[in-house]
């Protein structure tokens, strides 16, 4: 049986024109974009075309946007500085971010400094915007608020404005881990009261190993990796060219397609979703599934029993790419701490299912076949 | 004229076989490592791959290889460690080290967390070792030793093994970068006393945006970059996987040629400084150019005239590519703070031409036609 695709929230599979794009950069344009001479300067071209295709389709300035190596540093960078540099003490988080923020907040908590709070989640997995502007309310010192724009796992979206809006009202610093919607919906960061976004291309059709860092002209901070006068001092080190132009062609593509792509996978969710409730008893959904959430996650409950806690294992015999939760996180076996956190009912098991725009309606049907069988 | 690209200190251009070894990953193999299913374990199986190959050309242990996305985030992470977490109060360093380690261990000096002594250099710019052994016997503190393994300006070589014992006398622990060593030189690291070394592929053949870490299996740091459980927990994010792949495959080549190339790149760099010496008056050369010094680098100041002022920029109308310094320094356009350091001549001026397999005697011939005019 051919593979079927569907862990989508994992990564993507790299365009072919995003490569074409690249190419260029991975065999004859290969000065180093700091070398002044001027095969280096078209290096360095390149990567400011990039910064203005990025800023441009953000609506931000391109001296707000900077290169990193991927989502988790653009995370680390963030949340850090904020602490170090923007003299935050307190983080506002909560108990389901990316372990890319969680385990950031952490240390920063166990170095002692910062003080961490956990946001209270209502029933459906949102944040409970009442308990954010009592936190925010009773804190005695400076905050930096860390909450995720879309869930990876269960697919929910945070009302970015209001969490900005409550923000800018006590004061507080606001970074917002953008990875699963920078390249699927639209931005306008000039009207958008946030600090940090973050960025990784392989969640969109992009290349691994590049990702963004938005920082808010209003705010200045300090690198968190230090060495060259690259991205203007704020992230040293040799620049990713082919990644960084192969970031600016995915984010250009995908905003192209932005229409026709988001209505057509949201067309897979929505089957997959009444295909599941009408061929396999006792599913339930993870999550805001029909309200605000992503259109290229679906997280689904089974009844546990002794073939579905084996579901994972045999999806992946019949070819089929699905996951327990992030792929970050499925290495260390612990399952995941966002369903725990929604939903702590042991007698299921959850898949994640996550499209893209090259699944079809013929794949979810193989997929149900089998689903069939497995439970 | 066709361009001649005299800067592979700075980067080199990316092997086609290398290329061809990534591209695999580049299309269809684009599975996330970390994913379970497995599709996912394929793209694990080639990390995992890579490490081996790159511990054996090493003689290092897989555990103790770690892959980054440059050889600045791995200077950053290895010092930041020592000094956080194993305990280091004092680093000693050089004022000829790269800014990856200069401004890092400039940072934990100004935010208090470690004091910070410089070396004192010889004439021929290398490492004082007596000095260098007076500051760890009347440190007070824990050090850390963090001393480049060849100069990327001037091509100095430093003892490593010499700097090694006495870093272990002392109870140091010993950092070095060896961005331009490693991919040109054996390593033996099973016997050398260092605890971190580094490397970036971009610097024999390989793709831009990967590093390596060394950690020796002795230390035992916290990571740098906090979240997934990638790189056994020590560098969270999802993998370059391409840009590994193509790291050990460049590594791979790097060491299976290495005595022809060195042979034949020595052949070269000697070549241009005898070239040099006949045709250019005053020409002279920084460093131990013919001792303990980098093959592939040639330190050449030559005086001070309005014409040679502008040599640089003749060099590049010409379309020959070589540097002041550092590419990771030269937007900063304040000279090298490595030629200032040794070599305090007002009245000269400082080109870095370095040399790789893909060069050649006829284009050092046309170079040297060029600065006859130039100077």
């Amino acid at each position: 049986m051919e593979r079927i695709y569907l862990d989508n929230a994992a990564t993507t599979p790299l365009d072919p024109v995003v490569l074409d794009a690249m190419m260029p950069y991975l065999t004859n344009q290969f000065g180093n974009p700091s070398s002044i001479y001027s095969y280096g300067r078209e290096s360095r071209l390149a990567i400011e075309n990039a910064r203005k295709t990025v800023a441009k389709i953000l609506n931000a300035h391109p001296a707000e946007i900077f290169f990193t190596s991927g989502g988790t540093e653009s995370s680390n960078t963030a949340i850090t500085a904020a602490v170090r540099d923007l003299g935050c003490r307190h983080i506002i988080s909560s108990v389901i971010e990316h372990h890319a923020t969680t385990h950031t907040v952490e240390y920063l908590y166990h170095t002692g400094e910062a003080a961490l709070s956990y946001v209270k989640l209502l029933p459906n997995g949102h944040i409970d915007l009442e308990d954010l502007e009592r936190l925010l309310a009773e804190s005695e010192e400076k905050c930096l608020v860390t909450l995720m724009h879309a869930n990876n796992e269960i697919g929910n979206i945070l009302d970015i404005h209001a969490v900005g809006e409550l923000c800018k009202l006590y004061g507080a610093i606001f970074h917002s881990d953008t990875v699963q919607t920078v390249g699927h919906f639209p931005f306008d960061l000039r009207n958008t009261p946030v600090h940090f976004i973050t960025g990784a291309s392989h969640k969109f059709h992009g290349p691994k190993g590049v990702g963004l860092l938005y920082i808010n002209e209003n705010v200045k901070i300090k690198p968190f990796v230090h060495g060259g006068s690259q991205e203007r001092n704020m992230r040293a080190g040799t620049e990713n060219l082919y990644g960084i132009v192969g970031f600016a062609k995915a984010l250009e593509l995908a905003t192209a397609h932005y229409e026709n792509d988001s209505a057509y996978i949201k067309g897979l969710k929505i089957y997959m979703m009444e295909q599941l409730k009408k061929h396999i008893k006792g599913v339930s959904f993870n999550g805001d599934t029909l309200g605000r959430s992503l259109y290229t996650v679906l997280s689904v409950s089974f009844p546990k029993t002794e073939k579905s806690e084996m579901i994972l294992f045999n999806l992946d015999i019949n070819n089929i790419c699905a996951s327990g939760g992030s792929a970050c996180t499925s290495g260390a076996d612990q399952g995941s701490h966002v369903i725990r956190a929604i939903n702590n009912n042991p007698n299921q098991v959850t898949v994640r299912f996550s499209f893209s725009k090259s699944n079809t309606k013929e794949e979810i049907d193989k997929v149900i076949e089998q689903l069939k069988d497995m439970i």
